[in-house]
Order: structure tokens, then C-alpha cells, then sequence
């Protein structure tokens, strides 16, 4: 799906039926090389910086962690000491947070954007955290005249660094081609998901369904070498057919059955269980919250959890497979 | 993928390396269109049985209920009495059964295939069973003169009618070609999967993967809707995200999200709760004999059970959507 | 277990190890018959409160529900307009509230009891809800010199009205004395369980075994009911075996084996599902933040959680039997 | 509950009513010290057949593994070649086999019980089995004038030295007094479920239930001790609580807890991982072939699938504790 994009007469039209303030919102997306503010230096918000510095955006930014800073310091962004600082200074923000703790402490501490951001100033929160918190910090933003929007990402740290991430935004309509600007530099996705929050809901709803779908091929294509099936056979007969996911034929978890993915790299990089046990913690706490039943779901995170706590916490979450399966030191299997 | 097929020559080449009756062999492929027999007559078996009048077969049929009988009379099959009788008269039977107990009955059963089968014959087996059930046939088969292979389907009663089928084949390579002369009369799709057993053994597997894509999915579209987000634009981010399976994008469980499936016809139709139930049962059953785990597809056995315990039995097996919202009678259902 | 008592000699020996105010908790406990406030009226509170009345404290009460305020009104309670109010009479305070987000605002709210409550004041939570929050509440009672402990209650509106619940209590050891005088009037077991928080976190882990346990032992009968075995056999085999617990021998959920429970009355009454799921949505959210592994719990949530949405919300519990079988509707469910 | 024992003019009486050759019944059991036939002499064959050499029997005795029968042979056992054999000397054989393959052999094998059982002759099957092949080979026995029982056991290899074990007998009511003459030389509780296969059934469930209160245990342990409580106090308030059951009153998984348990002996010894598999196996074998949905007992056996896969196979089933705990070479476990 390529990238959405509207133009400026579209923007203006809608701006015609804004309630924040007009004059702030067309100068800041027209101003489009002013600062940039970027909070959260991390594995994943330091390529998302370099890239809007690749673009020409100079970046304003912080981080809890010196040598984070540093680094974006040479690459030519301009290091303040804390979010409040970065706000004083910048009328678009981005955030790349761990947890929802953080994006609250960076939002509403008591050295937080909040605490001096202009009006009109356009947040966009790129953290995977609750949806409930999303709508907290929009509200707490609104207090203060600024728009708050969530648009996590899909993609991990290899699609951060070539700027293919897939963005999930959620907020005012109205602001979505401002977000769009920034989010284009630094995704190749960026998809309007509807009111404040539903960035998040879109992200937690996909990896959930896509930990249902790694286990389930897992699962899978382990009893069916049991069976006697050639791995690779049987992955291009489920690819073919109803049984088809983006598990089974993009990131197989069957060592062999296809290159470049983690299964055959001893599940080293890619995106490790313990960040999916996270994100399926997230999608356990929404679902309570709305008391919607999901038991495959609630499953799929419990199995991360063991495997998290059984010396599977830094490998790939298509580790599942391997853990899954009998290990070598244990000939008395066959005993019952 | 389209089907396979090898000529003549690769036949001969194969030929020469048999340990079967190469004489019966090569005149039975050769001699195409003499009478095939069908055994099991029923909602797949019926619509199998024509499509092979239909390329010119005479069909030599038998069944239990004599209605199914008398409508593949009227479209020119020849109807006997007993599988031993079509036994006597056709060197290719296929026999599309319910289950285990049908298939053991009809082969080795007091006036069953065997009592009568002729040296050579090819025995195709498209009933879905267990696959140790099927390796049993073949072993039976063989003691006779005959060969065995299962061949299970996959599309249902649609692409039955339709000849678009998708047959797994299971047995010894050499038949394979003489098999896929017969299935390509009723399938679109034919692939040879191993020895026998691996046929069911990749039914079986697409089968489980696909029950815990869909109720995945259910689960997923479900919590997307009740965090805010529109069914079909969730459903277009899954589908161009990690998130994306056939359940997903070719069989949405929610209504209003795609045309031409069962959730936009209240789920009748498709396939039965009840069979997906018995496929995952078959699933279990090989897991436990195999010493695999299989907690998802352990868990979505047990989804379908308490369904078809619940009403949902004969509706697709699309409809755990709705099996997992809330029905409309619960106005206290906010209550907690 | 009979309930704990420790006498004053004891107490005056602890109070000299305190760091709260001596003198006001020495008073406290020695004048006994002062008022205590109630907060919280419902199914619950409202016998909890009548039980005190009958043991001679004169009781200062408060609800958002007017009636169940003029219901206690007729039995000798004082009534005032809010949680601060009461904290302006009463130096002795149990709150019995529905969950987290009314605990909190009852406590911290504008006029919660934490506006106007005085130094050295006892404060008793006996609400369900997350121990985090607390000791979030102890932390800020602190903070105004107040003492929190929770003391969530088990064993229902019955064993309220019968004063026989259970109190499992956490808090500083050294005003378990003080709490135990007032939890005695209204319990049968009263069990110190360590800091703040422990109290909840034993009442979430008791009941998150219970669920496991009660719909273990439905499924479970159920099965030997299908094997044909006699219900009042199996379950005396159980009781007399391994298989034992309290589901099993004091809550037996199928008709007919024991007299006394909701199973023998249409699931009337008890402790209803939604309540359930509740509770196992906490012990999930625990679960969840302390990284630990709770698969059999978690999908007990998701059962109670189909359940509520299936038209159980309102039945006791031990439903789940019913919830398992087959409706008589379904003739076809023999059809696979 | 104590054992069961039914005088002789109670036998007599029912005697009267029977269908089977009244000679042979009557006879076989006043002449109670005629010699006693066992076959399968294994972990749990080897001391049950002791305790009837103990109290007086003579045993004829086979199994394939001579060592086994060499140390029958050294207690005073006849040992013959082969179940036929013994068969031919004994009118009551009892049978102590690993799964029901081994049943169908010792019974209807070439050189089986049937090949030479004599009319009116006591079969008891004391093997954990399907309950429907216990049932194929009641059947068998009848065709040859011979009765069938199915009597499996409950308690372990100290239960079974001890002569405390638990047998629930399936068959016709008038068989069970001369069945329990023997089965009380052998275990404290012998219990009649109803007919053939129900002992089966018996056992079945209670391992299920077992299971399922087992890991139960084990997460709410494992979750109160990351919520501060105290482990032994935490069970000291389940236990008096309706999360009580045997697992955690009796058998307690929590190192330290009880003495006495395989938990304080590094899980060894006691009732191992991959029994508790096979004994789940069947369980959801016969919930399959009856439809029962089976959700907790289903995960229960996936659960103790992986531990088998994992290094817990020879531990004690209640090592799930150990399983669900972090491994202590993980630093980084604490790192979302």
C-alpha cells in the first residue's frame, strides 16, 4: 500500500474547519526545515533521528543516555537536557519511548514537554504503549493548546535505518498531513487509523495476530516433519493454500526452509521475544480493559512468557519453533 | 501452482525401476478412460464422481444411501452393490469416506474392496483421516496386489462442484502420475507430498494453521473494533502488515468487511464448525501419538467444541466471530 | 483457622517499636466504641456495615446510591454527604468499593478521605483491586499521616450477611491488631498476610486458583459423565483421590451431587461469572507486570470472559458445567 | 473411604443372578488360594504381585523382560513363557501393562490370554488404557466364556510397595467380589465405577483433574511469591480457602513448603512428567472419540508435552513449578 499523501489546497480546506489555531498549524507545516524535536534516542529513535537529518530537518533532541546523544551529535543534531528544553525550542516533536511510564514521565514530569510547550505545537508519539495512555497525554496536550498524536511502528530496528517503517496514526484528521511530512522521512507506511489511539490499537492488534500466526507455523511445521513432510514441501503447500500467513511464507521459522530471516541465523536480531511479550502484555491489558475474550491471543502471550523466563528472552520471536521442539540431551524422550 | 504433470516417457523411466506388477501398471495408465470406480457418494464424493463422467470416465459407483446412488445413475455412472463388487470390476477406485471406521469398513470390511481388488489396482483414498489409518490401507493393499495412496482434499463443496480442488498425495512416487491423471479431472491443484500418510499428515497441518489463523483473526478484528478502529481499514493494515493470513484477507470473519464469504451471508455455507472440529480432532489425535505440542492448535480444537456444543455446528467455521462477541441480550454486560 | 488474637500487652510492646503516632493509635484501639466510618454500601458493604452496628460501634456511612444510604439510615447509621466527611468524624475508616478507579477516587478524590482525614487515622480498603494501587493509597495516606491497609474479603453476600468472611490483610504489622478488632465483628477468619498489597495479592491468587479449580472440575465431571460414569460416583472418587479440591467437595457444579450450591438452583446466586472474570483480569494485570508465566489462569479469564458474553454474566460460577455441555437444541451435534 | 467388602452369602445371593457359569464363579472364588496369574512385572507389576505372594497366593507369572521375572521367580513366583501359558494354569490373571498396544498383544497376540484362557476365568486388566479398548477386549473374553475387568490404578510405586494403592474396577457388578479379593491384598481402596471401561474413565479424570490442580498450584505459587507473599503462608491461606486441592495441601510444588514431596527433593522420585503426558494423552483421546470440550485439560497435557521436550521428563509432575520459574542464567530477564 503506498504512502498516503494529500496536498496543501487539501490541507487548507480542512484547516477552513479547524478548532486549534489555524495560523499556528499552516505555518508550521509550510516552515517545513524549522526544528524538529526528537525525545528518545534509542535503538529505534536513533536511525528514525538520523533519517529526518538526512532530509534536511535540523533535530533538536534529548535522551536520558549520554552516549545516545552523542552519537545524533555527530551526526549534526543539537543535544538539550531535557524535554522541556527540546519543547521551548521545537513546534513539532517526535517521542520514541519504551513504556508507557516514560512517555507519561517525558510528557507530564516535571522536566516535560508539557511543562513548556507553545501552542499549536504538534506531538506525535512513536512508543508502543497503552491506547488509554494516548488518550491521557492528548488530553493533558489539549490543556495546553498543543495536538497529540500516536503513530506507533511496524518494522523493527532494519526498517528504521532504511526508513521502511510502517507508521500507524491516530488523532485529529487534521493534523494527519502535518504527521504525514515528518513520518514520510522516515517510513515507507504511514496509514490514518482514526481518532487519538487507534495508532496504538491498530499496532497491538496486528502483533498479536502475527504471535498467533509465528506459534501457529511453529506448531505447524513441526508436527508435520514429525509426520514425515519435507519442511520446505509442506511450507510451499501451506503457502498455496488456506493455511497461508505472513509467518509461513515471509519469516518461516523452520531453519532451511527460506534465507535471510532469523531461523537461519541461530534466531539471532530480528525482533526479540521479550519486546513481543510486551506488545502482547499491551494487547492483554486492552482486551481486559474492554472485556473482549481472546484466548489465542492470551496464549500466544503466556508462551512468550515461558520462553522469555526459559533462556529464549534475546533470540527471535520465530524462536518459538525451537523451543517447540525436543532439545538433543534428552534421549529418554521417546521413553513413554 | 499450477498442476503437475509428467508424459509418457518419464512414466516409462519410472516404470523401470517398480517393484509392482509393471504389465498392469503400464496398461492401466495407458488404457485412460476404462471405468474408474468411486466409492462414497456424499456432498464431496457426488460432485468428485461427475466431474470424472465429465472427462469421459465411465464410473462404476457404490454407497450406502440409495438416493446418492440414483443421482449418479441418472448422470450415467453404473451403480453396484458393494465396494467388493466395484472391486471386481474397475483397476481404479478413488472412495471419499467420512472417517476412519467408514475407511477401515469399505477396504478390509466382510465385503469390502480388498475381498475382491485385483493385482495392480490403484487405490486412491481422498477421505480425510488419520494418517497411520491410512498407512494401515496401504500395507493391507499391498498384501493384496494393490496399491494404496491417500490424496485428501482441500476447498470444499465449491470447488468440488467447480473441479478446483486441491488433492495431497501420499504414496509411492511411481503411481503418483496415474493418480494425478484421475485428480486432475476433479482439482486444480495436485501435489505430491511422500510416502503415504504424508498426504493427510498435509491436510492435517493446513488445517490446524488455518483454524488458529482464523480465530486469530476473529479475536484480532474483534479487539480492533472494540478499541475504535473501522473493520475494514483494520483489515487493511493487517493485510499489508506482518499480521496478514488467508483468514484475513480472503475469508474476513466480520461482516461488511469482504463480498462473497460467509460472514457477509450469515455464515452459511463454507465449512462447517463440526468438520473443522473433526480435522483438528485428527490433528490432536496425531500431535499426542507423535509426542508434539501443539498448545494453539490444542486450544482451537477445544474453541470449536465448545461451539458446536453451543449452536454454532453447522455454520462456517468463520462464525467464532460471532461466537465471540456479545450477543445483543446482555444489556448488563457492562456491568463489572 | 481460628481467628488471630493478640492481646494488649502485646500491642503497647509493638507500639513501642512504632513510627506512627503512639498516643493516637494507643487511643484508638482502647476506645473501641468510637464511630466508625463506612464507605460503600452495596451488596457487600451494607451487611459488613449492619454487622458492626451489632457489635455496638456507632457507624458514620457514606454512598453514592442514596437508597443504600437510607437503608443503613434505618438501622442506626449516620449518614453524611461525602468520603471527607466521614474522614472528618471517624479515626477508624473501611471502605468497601467495586474497583481501582473508585478506590482512588474515594480516596484522593476532591472530596476524598484523604482531604480532611486526621493524623493517626486507621484506614481499611476491603475492595478487589490491584495491590499496586494499594500501595499507592498507603503511600499517600502516609503522606498525610493516616495508616492503609488492604483487607479484600472473601466468601460473599452471604458469608457478609452471616459475618463469616474471610479478611486477608496486609499493612504494617502493627496496626493488624487495630484492624483485626474491627474485621472480627465482621468475619470468621481473619489472616495477616504481610506489607501492603499482600492482603489483595492472596484474595487474587485464591481466586485465580478457585477459577482454575471449579472449571477443571466441570470439565472434568462432565467427560466421566460422557464415559459413562454415575456424577455423585466420579465426584466421590474425586474427593477420595488426587483429583480433590473445594470445586470438587464443597461447590460441586453439576445438578444433583450436592445439595446446598447454585448448581441445585439454576446457578442462582453464589458468586457470579462477571465477578469472576473480574477478579482474574486483576490476577492477569498482576501477572502481567511481574513478568510472570500464568497460562491455565489466563485462559480461565478468557473462558469467564466467552461466558460473560454468552449469556452466563449473571450466574453463579460453577456455570461453567452448563456452559460445556451441549444444548438440547442441537440434535445434529451426534453429525460429525 | 474404607474399603469395600461384601460377605459370601451376599455373593451367594447375587450368585443367583447371574448370567455367567455359576459353578465356575462360585468355585474360583472359595478356593482363594488357588494360584493367581500376573503378567507384566514392571515398576508397578513387580511389588503388586509381592503383596500377593505376601498374603498367601501363588503366582504364575510372565513378562517379556527376564530380569523382572527372575526377581518374581526369587519371591517365590512360577514363571511361565508366555500370557497363553499362563492362561492355561491360572483361572484369575491379572495384567500390569505400559499402553493399550501391550493390552491387545497380551490378550488376542499369537500367544495371548484368549489362545488358551479357560471358560469362566477372572480377567483384570489393571493398565491405564482407552477405555474403548478395555471394552474390545471385555468383548474378546466373552467370546471365549472367559470375564473382563478393567481395574487401573492409582497412588505410584510407594502406594503400590505398601499395598496402598487405589483401584477403580469397571465390569459386571457380580465379578467385583472376586475381583476385590484380590485387589485388597494389593491397595487400601478398591472402588466399583460401574461397567467395563468406567474404571478407565475413573482414573482418566482424576489424572486429568490432578493435572490441571497441579499446574494451577504452580502458577498461583509462583504468582503470590512475585507479589510478596510468603509461600508457606500463602498455601497455609489457600488451604483454608476454596482454592484448596490436593496439589496444594498435599503434594505442594513450592521447594520448602511441605516436607515429604518430591518438591523438596529436587522433583525426584514421585509421579514422572511423562507419565502425567500419557495419562493426559488418553484423557484427550476420550474427549475427542465423546466431544467433550476439554480447554484446561487440553492445555494441561500440552503443558506437560513441552516439559517432556524441555528436560523435565523423568521429574516429578510437580517440577512444572521449576518450569514456570525464571532460570537463574538469565540476567537479563528483567530487561522489558
Amino acid at each position: 500500500m503506498a504512502a498516503l499523501f494529500r496536498g496543501s489546497r487539501n490541507l487548507l480546506q480542512r484547516c477552513n474547519k479547524q478548532h486549534v489555531d489555524l495560523a499556528l498549524v499552516c505555518s508550521r507545516s509550510m516552515a517545513s526545515k524549522t526544528p524538529v524535536g526528537f525525545i528518545g534516542l534509542g535503538n529505534m529513535g536513533s536511525p528514525m533521528a538520523k533519517n529526518l537529518l538526512r532530509h534536511g530537518y535540523p533535530v533538536i533532541a534529548t535522551d536520558v543516555f549520554p552516549e545516545s546523544c552523542k552519537e545524533l551529535q555527530d551526526e549534526g543534531a543539537q543535544i538539550l537536557d531535557s524535554p522541556a528544553e527540546v519543547a521551548d525550542k521545537a513546534d513539532r516533536i517526535i517521542t520514541m519511548l519504551p513504556s508507557s511510564p516514560n512517555v507519561i514521565e517525558v510528557y507530564t514530569g516535571p522536566n516535560g514537554i508539557l511543562k513548556k510547550v507553545k501552542k499549536g505545537t504538534l506531538l506525535i508519539d512513536s512508543s508502543t504503549i497503552d491506547p488509554s495512555v494516548s488518550k491521557e497525554m492528548a488530553l493533558a496536550a489539549e490543556k495546553m493548546g498543543a495536538v497529540f498524536m500516536d503513530a506507533p511502528v511496524s518494522g523493527g530496528v532494519g526498517a528504521a535505518s532504511l526508513a521502511k517503517l510502517t507508521f500507524m496514526v491516530g488523532g485529529v484528521e487534521e493534523e494527519y498531513t502535518a504527521a504525514q511530512e515528518l513520518l514520510t522521512c522516515m517510513g515507507a507506511n504511514v496509514v490514518y487509523c482514526g481518532q487519538v489511539g487507534t495508532g496504538q490499537a491498530a499496532k497491538i492488534c496486528n502483533n498479536m495476530l502475527l504471535a498467533i500466526g509465528m506459534i501457529g507455523t511453529a506448531e505447524t511445521m513441526n508436527l508435520g516433519i514429525r509426520l514425515g513432510l519435507d519442511p520446505k514441501l509442506l511450507a510451499q503447500i501451506l503457502n498455496m493454500s488456506s493455511g497461508r500467513c505472513w509467518s509461513s511464507d515471509s519469516y518461516n521459522p523452520v531453519p532451511g526452509v527460506m534465507e535471510g530471516v532469523p531461523s537461519g541465523n541461530n534466531y539471532q536480531g530480528g525482533f526479540g521475544t521479550t519486546l513481543m511479550a510486551k506488545d502482547l502484555g499491551l494487547a492483554q491489558h486492552t482486551a481486559t480493559n474492554t472485556k473482549t475474550p481472546v484466548p489465542l491471543g492470551s496464549l500466544a502471550h503466556q508462551i512468550y512468557r515461558v520462553m522469555c523466563a526459559r533462556g529464549y528472552a534475546n533470540k527471535d520471536f520465530s524462536s518459538v519453533f525451537q523451543f517447540l521442539r525436543e532439545q538433543e540431551d534428552e534421549p529418554e524422550k521417546k521413553g513413554d
